[in-house]
């Protein structure tokens, strides 16, 4: 049998902790993981790109546990009434190849979205940051907000969408958990009291969502929704003044910002600053952006959280693995259907 | 929610035809499926290797649908009460991005892998072949001898195998099954009499099943059980006078017989032969070699003629998509959650 998560058991664990503690919980994984760096099977992403979005799987495995995440992008998918976003994943046993846990992962990606987000910032961001700004009030927006107060402590947000209906979701949400929460006219306006600019926008056709003139020195900036080849946030001269932190470079050179950038540029992965292998940030005046599209390893790590956290009553099962009391006799299992009228 | 085909549901969509007729009927969608090669997206499968085995995934596309199967090789397994090879797989809508249809594929493979077996030798065995030697007796035996009565008509089989209890088994399956069976006493022996060799081992360490002395002029030879980088059957010699077919030649290099082969030796691609774009065999006393690794695109027809002749009572289903009333709202359903008491 193998332990199955769906959507309402995902919903009920995350809230038998609260979000908030449980973006928390990933980001040690995360960091966990990422401390690991070097013990891991690493491949980019493999995506089947077509007219409306990208279908991609996520590989990932540290030599004792396999996992895996399927994940589409459809920016396209809210006007049908669909997600963006959706996604499922795996972990199986390396040693018998055995599936142990399937789970659904749109709501578990958002969370490991934001831990990532907010663990890179505990390394990039000013210690002395208290706003933040949230362009793109999709589904991600209120999860990202979470993660920032759970690992920084950021507790004001201004917020900013071209979808009004967006905007007053997230604020309805936001002010409801206690956020202090102020609605911007403009891109420019939402981050000119900002320490911290998330942009999570979904739309492949406006590709820049934060101009140059908009970054003061000592800004952070979490890029996030630029993840596709041709889908980027930042005006390309924020790249120039900036120090630029990737997960998987291999895999950052094709979808993250960075695409636009020549390959000599140098960046930096996380997991060295994590390990203390290269610095954070260095000065009060520095430019960071954490040009973040989304790695294998941290659907890993999210996944081995839920396995190690979840009690036993919030996961059911599933029948998926054929299994013959004689294990070179699968045949026996058709076999003994036939007698059975169907 | 997506619609799940679990061991029990897939025993019974079987048994409700009958294996012989599914896997007559999967060879139909493969053939068409490999008729629209060219409109395929095509990846060699990526593969995670251990000590112990290997995890791969294996996607496929025609563009509106999406596929993909995960599936593992431990040759070690049986010794543990396991199988060999356990898979799973998915169809998802490439519109949306949405999975449609998760599946149990152990048994699926099982099916498919004959469908193939026995659709590349109706192109390449002999007309008036009668005897098929099985080498190998373990999982795939029952049903590779099934897929070739349904597409070529042979009754007459010729069993080996290193370890007898396999050999017994698959014995007292195929007699019950209408077979004319011969149990041989050692590889040389099962191919005495054959006009067909099936090669389907799991070992890696024996890899020379079949030795060069035993081919004879006209004979047909299925080879599925080299599938790994290491791990092959045949005796190179065979493949310097036999012709060649596989299914995606820049995966088979990798994983097939033809990897001891340098690049320039050619080989055909089935789909070539089914579009009648290369002959098949062209005459009574070629050596033909199907070097069969197995390819994405034969259990994504596998999963596409499940879903057309499931009927609605075989599935289950899970609800795996998350679906907020406002689909830029999927923090509702964590706030939801929050009120109800874990």
């Amino acid at each position: 049998m193998v332990q199955v998560v769906d959507v309402p058991s995902m919903a009920s664990w995350i809230a038998s902790a609260g979000a908030e503690a449980r973006i928390a919980g990933i980001a040690d994984y995360i960091e966990s993981d990422f401390t690991n760096w070097k013990s891991f099977d690493k491949v980019p992403r493999l995506a089947a790109h077509s007219r409306d979005g990208v279908i991609e799987l996520m590989p990932a495995s540290d030599g004792e546990l396999y996992g895996f995440k399927y994940v589409n992008g459809h920016p396209v998918n809210p006007s049908r009434g669909l997600q963006t976003v959706v996604a499922f994943g795996m972990l199986s046993d390396v040693a018998t190849g055995y599936p142990l846990l399937i789970s659904e992962m749109t709501l578990l990606t958002a969370l490991r979205t934001a831990a990532t987000s907010a663990l890179a910032a505990r390394y990039l961001a000013r210690a002395d940051a208290t706003r933040m700004a949230l362009i793109g009030c999709g589904s991600q927006s209120e999860f990202q907000a979470l993660g920032f107060r759970a690992l920084l402590g950021i507790n004001a947000l201004t917020l900013w969408d071209t979808d009004p209906a967006a905007l007053i979701k997230a604020e309805a949400n936001l002010t409801r958990l206690g956020f202090e929460v102020r609605i911007a006219i403009d891109a420019a306006d939402a981050v000119a009291e900002a320490d911290i600019v998330t942009t999570c926008t979904a739309d492949k056709t406006l590709a820049t969502i934060l101009l140059d003139e908009h970054v003061r020195p000592g800004m952070h900036i979490n890029a996030i929704g630029g993840d596709c080849p041709g889908k980027t946030e930042l005006d390309p001269h924020i790249l120039q003044r900036a120090r630029i932190v990737v997960e998987f470079e291999p895999q950052t050179r094709i979808e993250g910002e960075i695409q636009h950038l020549p390959a000599e540029q140098s960046v930096t992965e996380l997991w060295h600053i994590i390990r203390a292998e290269a610095p954070g940030r260095v000065s009060d005046e520095e430019i960071t952006v954490f040009d973040s599209v989304g790695f294998a390893i941290e659907d890993f790590a999210a996944l081995r959280y839920v396995r190690d956290t979840l009690a036993a009553a919030e996961a059911g099962e599933l029948d998926l693995l054929a299994a013959p009391a004689d294990p070179k006799d699968l045949y026996s299992l058709v076999a003994a259907s036939v007698s059975t009228p169907a």
